[in-house]
């Protein structure tokens, strides 16, 4: 396994370059941190880096340095799937979906979930906690007992029953938390900061976030190294966004693809704190909200990782949108019946602001657009069709089949 | 990508090679069918004669000559997870699960509804059709949308509320039947007879088994062609056994590796026609069955498959053992809280089996065992925990936190 060229964790603030360590914000200015790597190495060795497959084939662009902590459930290799009947109904000319629902629990978590729970054995740490609507939690809890750590997971009461029950099953301690998502992250970061147990929320922590960046690295590696024009990639606290376009830069400045794609900002309409100050052109609100059925895009305030996907949105001219709740469900059905892959509403946001970017003419449709669906449709709760069976013998056999289909 | 080596469809019973038509049985003596190749070709060219990643990796040694009917949602490469604390709990030497849930639809049926659905391009048929008690059907309705072809999908009615809803949302026709899988299947099999769709059953379509010897192949590359000493596979009606065991006989023969596995045949103790035939050294009788949480092996009836797979346990010096419902459910629980792997009861019956046979000392346990996992825990049906949440304020999730990690 290749070694890690991480050298620094530098404040996306004021520069500042810390050493390796278990640190969630700048020294000096309380900034978020983000991981820097032997760029001089990555230009020079090219993609000759990686070795193996999936997540951690990318080794060298991750921070953890001992393969002994590289914990792995088989993340990551999921496949770019091209489109063509989908791109034609949505009008775009290529449509590449990065379907990452065949991960091992079922969801781009798993990314973050690798190295977080990495990061979390590279530190000392025994116990593992994450404040969840249902993907998180279970990811990490799957990863942590992967490793024989302990996870406390706090899930949201409304969260899918197979969520619950996955939840349930491989994590050492379940709390049902009642209330949003942004209440209970500020008194539980307040908590980090008290080292009881390692970080695995999206709010600071670049070990864990780094994960994410795996997507850059493989849309880029599974394109021969010319990915698409526009990645469209969802917004909830800005981790998969923020995590997605550095790993695109990184890739430009070590000279492995020639152009960064544009960078589109999906979001429920129902917790659209970024696109509306994206397009306002101000800066973020907090909103209070409720329910979205992308349940893992309900974050009303995103904090500082909003303003860093507000800048790099601005910095990168990309995009933002959002969609309504029956957008998202009528693109999760459309995309199971064109298609057959099946997504969670979470998964298929990125696909309804497509949609509704291309209709309302703010994307050029003569481009190669990629969608990140980040989760598996498998975990959605709905009313499942009726039971009532019919007993059948050989005629009645015979004539159903022949009628349906005539 | 490459060309397709196969070359016959050949008679499992009487040795007649019949061309590469869509054809269920032999034309002399009724026999099963099965695809054989250009061993010559695989001897001299070896391994570099793989390209790609995934089920397509393998498009030599399948039977789908053109790429434009290679039909594809990014199926196989799969993990082959290494879990060393779940084989000290089991009491093995060595534990590799092929886990197959990370696959498209979630199981490993999706390696053969791609072979299946290609068959149909390649036949020209415009409708498949398959009686299930839920991953098939999905998966080949899933995979029936991304080719563009029509489904009609036979469901059980106890078939769990994730997988009913997966189906509904795939399929371009459901139809919920009463009764077991096998009084349905009987009749079914006999409709396939009049060609009103393509066959996508278990019971006799060679080129809807060959997807499935991709286990093989990815099991052997992922040791470094050094397979495990055992395998141990599901029984329901005996594809993905025999299509398994045919993998590993391919290999050998290629020499690709110099043994082959010893095949062990897992099946659920309340639907274990096969098992019971091996233990008491009999013909198979047909069982008549009710409901067991495996719902992937509620076979009863395995037809000539079941012999076949009796045929290869005894020529092979394998071994075939069962597991009844209340151990197949331990069984998954332990290998969430274990291995943070989340399968479903279908999927973890092979492991339940393992577990019995080593404590009634069948199996050396001084051995590398690879067991497969066929299927995700994310569609299982259960009672999920209560969602009676918990407010905090700092203070109380500060205790909470303290108490539960002290």
């Amino acid at each position: 396994m290749s070694d890690s060229l991480a050298q620094s964790l530098t404040c996306i603030e004021c520069g500042a370059a810390h050493s390796l360590t278990y640190r969630l914000e700048c020294e000096r200015c309380h900034g978020l941190l983000e991981l820097r790597y032997d760029i001089t190495r990555l230009q020079k060795d090219g993609p000759a880096l990686l070795q193996g497959a999936g997540l951690w084939r990318y080794a060298p662009v991750l921070p953890i340095g001992d393969p002994a902590h590289r914990v792995t459930l088989g993340e990551g290799g999921t496949p770019l799937l091209d489109c063509p009947r989908l791109a034609s109904e949505l009008g775009v000319r290529r449509l590449l979906l990065k379907f990452d629902g065949p991960n091992p629990t079922g969801t781009v978590k798993d990314r973050s979930s690798a190295t977080a729970v990495g990061a979390a054995l590279q530190f000392g740490y025994r116990a593992t906690s994450v404040v969840s609507s249902g993907n998180a939690g279970s990811s990490i809890a799957a990863y942590s007992a992967r490793a024989g750590l302990r996870s406390l997971i706090f899930a949201y009461e409304r969260a899918s029953a197979p969520k619950l029950l996955h939840m349930a099953a491989t994590t050492t301690d379940l709390v049902i938390y009642k209330g949003v998502y942004d209440d209970l992250i500020s008194i539980w970061d307040r908590l980090v900061e008290e080292r009881l147990f390692f970080d695995c929320g999206a709010s600071r922590n670049a070990y864990k976030q780094e994960g994410k960046k795996t997507l850059a690295y493989e849309i880029a590696e599974q394109t021969g190294w010319r990915p698409p024009d526009v990645v469209v990639a969802p917004v909830a606290v800005g981790e998969t966004f923020i995590a997605t376009a550095r790993g695109f830069r990184e890739l430009r400045e070590a000279g492995w693809i020639a152009r960064a794609p544009l960078m589109v900002a999906a979001q429920a309409t129902r917790a659209n704190a970024v696109a509306r100050a994206f397009r306002d052109g101000t800066a973020i609100t907090p909103l209070k909200i409720g329910y979205t059925v992308a349940e893992g895009l309900a974050a009303g305030n995103p904090g500082k990782k909003g303003d860093w996907v507000l800048r790099l949105l601005r910095e990168g001219k990309g995009l933002a949108g959002d969609a309504e709740d029956d957008e998202i469900l009528a693109t999760q059905r459309k995309l199971a019946r064109v298609e057959g892959i099946w997504a969670g509403p979470t998964g298929v946001a990125t696909l309804a602001v497509l949609a509704r970017l291309v209709a309302q003419k703010l994307l050029d449709p003569a481009q190669t657009v990629c969608a990140i669906i980040s989760e598996t449709g498998l975990k959605t709760e709905a009313e499942p069709p009726s039971r009532t069976g019919t007993a059948f013998d050989h005629d009645s056999l015979r004539r159903l089949v022949t009628e349906r289909l005539a």
